[in-house]
């Protein structure tokens, strides 16, 4: 027996209609201790859903080392997030994420919650309904001066291509 | 020795010029299991604290037993919130929660995470800092049908005047 | 791209001597949300990853609904827990979980974490290394009666033959 | 109003008998977040909630700041821990720390959690019970070379006055 319970791809973006924009997928299955006493998956997990995305999608389009050696963080600073649907025990998500924005200092990630084809073997009755949906903003920092990093010259020529403006 | 870990507060707000307004405080300390890899709170960490803000609110200002036998749940469904400074070990936060907003099918509660006085025994260098600031929507939801709840009458009574509307 | 985070499976084991056995097997990677301060996987993590492979194992060897029909919980009432190795992010980790003993009263679940074989794609220099291993004993609790219930009948002869009794 | 939800206070032992004895007390209160779908506190938040107790130990009875400037570390290698009693919403927990036993390579701290007098400011009825005691087993470890320790010279003669053998 073989039961996936998470995996991660990322691909190309092709219905978005940009060739060089990129959009990666990673599927978790929600477990007993994801729950509040609700049975609902709790607020808080939502954002350690949305940190997995966002580690497949780095590990995919970005080169951490790199970063990393050079001494650059990505520091959140704001999210605007909406709770559409209560996930619960052993449902699927999909959690998509792409890079929607890079301006001069700032860039903006949109990722998004969806149920996924199947609960416990079966077809769930809601199957890609959206869960829910976040806009993560990001400023670059330089680790060694602690200050934010303008989004400029090597760093804006890898980011700029990555940007897929639309919904997933 | 007695060193207060966290406790909360709630009182008749007075700075805001409105007689009738409640802000609650809850005061805690950051620990090890809070923080991530860069040694700051983890993003995640601070939805807990605000859920926990969000108990010492209620359990001051509104009769829980009172909404749970009426079979009334108050459901997020959006969050907007600004990360302003990376709380570390040691550092004790403030959390504030207040009533910013009650329309006819919505809520908003406003929170904000100040740095404490202290750190370790010691003055905080940048105490009262802004932390983090976040403001939370909610719908009403009649736990039996499952279905949203206008706020009108009897809940909307209690609701409104809790409604403080600047900023602590 | 395709890249395996988090994947699930259960197979009866041969190499226990045990044709009855079964072992179930879960992998995931450590992400940041996962460390603490000091960079590594913070213990209080250690029984979600338990608990995610408890969830893979009883998906595969036990029938939850008929469980949860009959009212009947699993209630965890001791863990034994060794440390060995510090993961740290990006670590994969894989998780097998087995029964290890049925009694009257009592039944022990045996779970260890091993280091999988590559981190960021790279085989990993102590692939394979023990990580954690943890010996968790359970109760049935009558739900409806809130009493613990003896390990007989039905319920012993689903479990009895799932027991392995070397280590994995 | 004034409303303690988590209170840390550390005092010398006289029940134990012995003067030198040292045994910390922290409170806090159960969160929605804290439960896992059941509505009982999910097991992995009990070690998060002993950690809270270490803290307030060491931040009593160590000198944290001359550890790490010394480059030690205390790392856990072992824990064996009962649940005896299921928290839930709203209980008030107390959480007692002990150093019980400095040996030559290890020690241990006995920790445990009991239902403190109230919940929603009514007497608890059962104000007291045991919900879970634990051993945590742990080696000194050199930040530098990463090697453990032995437990002798300056750091023995701090950590063996503070051992108290008895339970709280």
């Amino acid at each position: 027996m073989h039961n996936d319970m998470s995996t991660s791809e990322a691909a190309s973006d092709s219905s978005s209609g940009s060739a060089s924009g990129a959009i990666s997928r990673a599927t978790l299955i929600v477990r007993g201790f994801h729950l509040d006493g609700y049975g609902h998956v709790n607020n808080a997990r939502y954002l350690e859903f949305y940190e997995e995305g966002r580690w497949g999608y780095m590990l995919a389009y970005l080169d951490l080392d790199d970063l990393k050696r050079e001494g650059i963080a990505m520091v959140a600073v704001n999210v605007n997030l909406d709770w559409n649907y209560p996930a619960t025990v052993h449902d699927e998500l999909v959690i998509t994420t792409q890079l929607s924005h890079v301006g001069r200092r700032k860039m903006i990630m949109h990722q998004e919650i969806h149920l996924g084809e199947h609960r416990l073997g079966e077809v769930h009755p809601r199957s890609g309904a959206l869960v829910s949906r976040a806009d993560f903003t990001f400023v670059l920092m330089n680790t060694t001066s602690g200050r934010a990093m303008p989004l400029e010259g090597d760093i804006a020529a890898i980011l700029r291509p990555l940007v897929v403006e639309g919904n997933v």
